[in-house]
């Protein structure tokens, strides 16, 4: 007889699992060094190398004798009695990655492999040519293929097939329960920007108008990331096209951000998000890294930690009476003209327009709202991919008050659809959300938090997201985590005295 | 019937060389990683995934089909018929490895694992303290598992339990070979050192003295690098504490190299050493990646690649009249004042010393002799682990006429044994052998190739070594190689008439 036969079905399911994440891990650095260190040569390579490994772990994944361990672990109420124990914890969410990663027919794996790759090529053409039509056929396919995937998974009783989608993103997430939260906060925003837009005073845009040296800003976003607690010890901070965190496990978190010699301000706001996610990461448990307890809720939660550290702390009057002071050392005489206002203001403008990845912290949330709503009606067959151009437009100009140029500026701007991907982007709301309401908590438990800020100080704010979110790996689901910390519902109530109460000011209303 | 069962045993072996190799060079990437950009924190988690992957790719390289196949292969005249084709070498060297990776029992290989960890420990701690005793103990069960490992090996009649070691890094290399070209070369070497020792004449050791800034190093040798035919699309130069040359496939290599601020000469040399490896890399043909046919004939080979480039071009009076006059655009007014004689001379000092990694051309080799000496006495039993620090020292008297101060900087200088590994040693001198027989043929072959380095034109060179060694990959062992490119076994006179030819006129000897 064998250690392993031995072993009980947990500890033989817990050690594989480990064992598979940490092969699952490498894909993650291979990942990283294609986008961050590769020359350009060795894609083809990298590609092959990449594809036999996801292969290889897919296989892992899936095997059988994963679900008998899971099946003889469910049956044991010592393990499984006590809801968000670690042993339920981990048996509940492998469960949910086990029969997620066995549903699908291999055929329709497959042809989702093939689909993506040709579809992000018609998409990239359709881009170039700023013609919808190349893509059209393609987009059909992909609803299509996505219809066919959502059956296969199913979805709760009452639900629709967005939500078989979401539940890759945002595990538990349904349509009806972010329409819930969406359509107020669309609403309040609406009204907001309009007196907003309306408004003769406007913060300064000189912080947004001068050049700085690509040199000078690295360093001077590294001493960010330091501050706010980023771990260099354990993660590094490089560049790529697309700002990303990635890594393998906590204690090895590699994030990126990128530098524009005309615009500090993304490399601070892109150096603030990517930290956010990289302290998240990091503040996950070492003993239970490979395992669910060791592992990020979701995407809407990973991405409340980024907006927080950017938008919540890195926004705030608070962190520029510390930054402030501290740009003289950086950049030298450049900066010496600026004003504190010229700053903190350049860092919170408002202005509605129609590209997504360059919208300010207000307006963001609509762009996500449109894309939203219509993944969900082409998934319930409500929108023809045909129409899609049209009904894009027409929410831009109602809910932005923006004419969109061009397809190419418009419904054809994001990847995602393209990778065969929905269910995805309200998870970047959903983190604004999330965000808004976990600070507020913090905020009350923290009364002083701001005048640390000022003072450079931000260990309380990481401590406090630590222990109350970090460090609970996926304990709780996200809609749960929220009441569990905030004792509430996730609401719009929080986001939108976030924004009313910074923004009110500095555009001079009321 | 599906189509694997339909393919040849040729065509199924060399598409699981190719699958198995992929995946290894997955290992390759995750070394270079952790030795050049791993955060510190991140170790222990990188040990483990480099640990599980090394095991699944042992069982990969010994899969019982793969001798199945081989054993089909052998039988075939046309796979084998024709001595050095493609598929008579992949055969060949497949086979080679095969039994190699099968001959040893799992415990030995287990034994070793923990024997090399344990050792490098000890020899930590004995260096430290100057205490040969702390490793001594060790260095006796690593002779007794290599004896093991060499019985299991086994080695041709006439040939002792040494050679059984080399061929994992010079396959076909025998001790009595190897001492057949070091005795002449030590005694001639001796002789020119005793004239250099005792000239009044020396070159100057200016350029050695002075600092200059590590970034104005770095672009300085980033530039020699690229000049001399490195393809930084297909590969890039990092730093680390000890140089190297790794990654995953011709079209992407790694290489790195160190600075000191008062030592540019050491950071040249770095780099047109690992140039050398990595030139030798890109030129392996993409359409045998994975197979012998796109590898590297031998450690031997290889560094008579890396020498090629750091000596006999790098250190040429030829090379500097090119370098020389570049040097202002990267270090301004700070090196004004060196004359071209400070510079090319200060290249090739020539220094008996008692530390091999600090050695100049001349001296190296003895350092190599030595080492070689001493490890075969040791797998022969001929020589007491607890003789090793009176048996090193007297040969330093003896060869370099240097008194070994302790053992620290004596038998205990080198990691190479703690780490289980005897038979590699050789390979360094091998290489600078090989490397003056190579070049010499090829001047022969590109009569003006000095003119063209001092226009800094060193594209002849390399595509001659592109043609006659880096695209054969391990058509021939390098023995057989050095007779088909320069119609000559090896010997000591080309090494010494470069060594002589140089060193003669800057030391004023006749």
């Amino acid at each position: 007889m064998t250690i392993t036969t031995l072993s009980t079905a947990y500890d033989q399911l817990i050690t594989n699992t480990k064992e598979t994440t940490l092969f699952g891990s490498t894909i993650g650095l291979l990942g990283w060094d294609q986008e961050v260190m590769m020359p350009k040569k060795g894609l083809e390579y990298r590609s092959d190398q990449i594809a036999m490994m996801a292969r290889m772990y897919h296989e892992m994944s899936t095997d059988e004798k994963i679900g008998d361990w899971l099946s003889a672990c469910e049956e044991d109420a010592d393990l499984v009695g006590e809801q968000a124990s670690v042993s339920a914890t981990n048996i509940r969410e492998l469960r949910h990655s086990y029969d997620r990663a066995t549903k699908l027919p291999t055929e329709l794996v497959e042809e989702e492999a093939v689909l993506s790759s040709k579809g992000q090529e018609a998409w990239k053409e359709a881009r170039k040519n700023n013609d919808f039509s190349v893509f059209q056929p393609w987009l059909e396919k992909i609803v299509n293929l996505l219809q066919q995937k959502a059956e296969c998974y199913g979805w709760a009783d009452g639900g629709e097939p967005w939500d078989a989608l979401a539940e890759d993103y945002e595990p538990g997430c349904t349509a009806t329960s972010v329409s819930e939260v969406f359509t107020p906060l669309r609403k309040r925003l609406q009204s907001l920007l309009d007196e907003i837009m309306g408004s003769d005073t406007k913060p300064s845009n000189a912080f947004n108008e001068i050049a700085l040296p690509i040199d000078q800003q690295q360093a001077f976003v590294r001493s960010i990331a330091t501050q706010i607690g980023f771990d260099f010890n354990a993660g590094r901070l490089d560049e790529s096209t697309h700002p990303f965190c990635g890594g393998t496990h906590c204690n090895d978190v590699r994030m990126t951000t990128r530098f524009h010699e005309n615009n500090v301000n993304d490399a601070i706001g892109s150096t603030m998000h990517e930290s956010g996610h990289g302290i998240y990461e990091q503040g996950l448990l070492f003993e239970h890294v490979g395992t669910p307890m060791g592992a990020a809720v979701s995407l809407g939660i990973h991405e409340s930690q980024s907006r927080m550290w950017e938008n919540q702390v890195g926004r705030s009057e608070a962190f520029w009476k510390w930054c402030y002071p501290t740009m003289g050392e950086y950049f030298g005489e450049v900066t010496a003209n600026l004003s504190f206002d010229d700053v903190y203001g350049g860092a919170n403008i408002v202005c509605p327009s129609f590209i997504r990845v360059e919208a300010d912290e207000a307006t963001y949330n609509m762009h996500i709202m449109i894309r939203f709503e219509l993944e969900r009606m082409m998934m319930k067959g409500d929108l023809a991919v045909a129409d899609l151009p049209d009904a894009w437009n027409a929410r831009y100009k109602e809910y932005l008050g923006v004419e969109v140029p061009d397809n190419t500026n418009g419904c054809l701007q994001d990847i995602h659809w393209s990778m065969v991907s929905m269910g995805y982007f309200p998870t970047y709301t959903l983190g604004n959300l999330y965000c808004a309401q976990f600070f507020e908590k913090a905020m009350e438990e923290i009364p002083d938090m701001y005048e640390q800020f000022a003072l450079g100080e931000f260990g309380a704010l990481k401590t406090w997201l630590n222990e109350n979110i970090h460090q609970r790996g996926k304990q709780y689901r996200a809609a749960e985590l929220c009441e569990v910390v905030t004792g509430k519902p996730l609401s719009a109530d929080p986001l939108m005295r976030h924004l009313e109460s910074k923004l009110r000011p500095l555009y001079g209303l009321s």
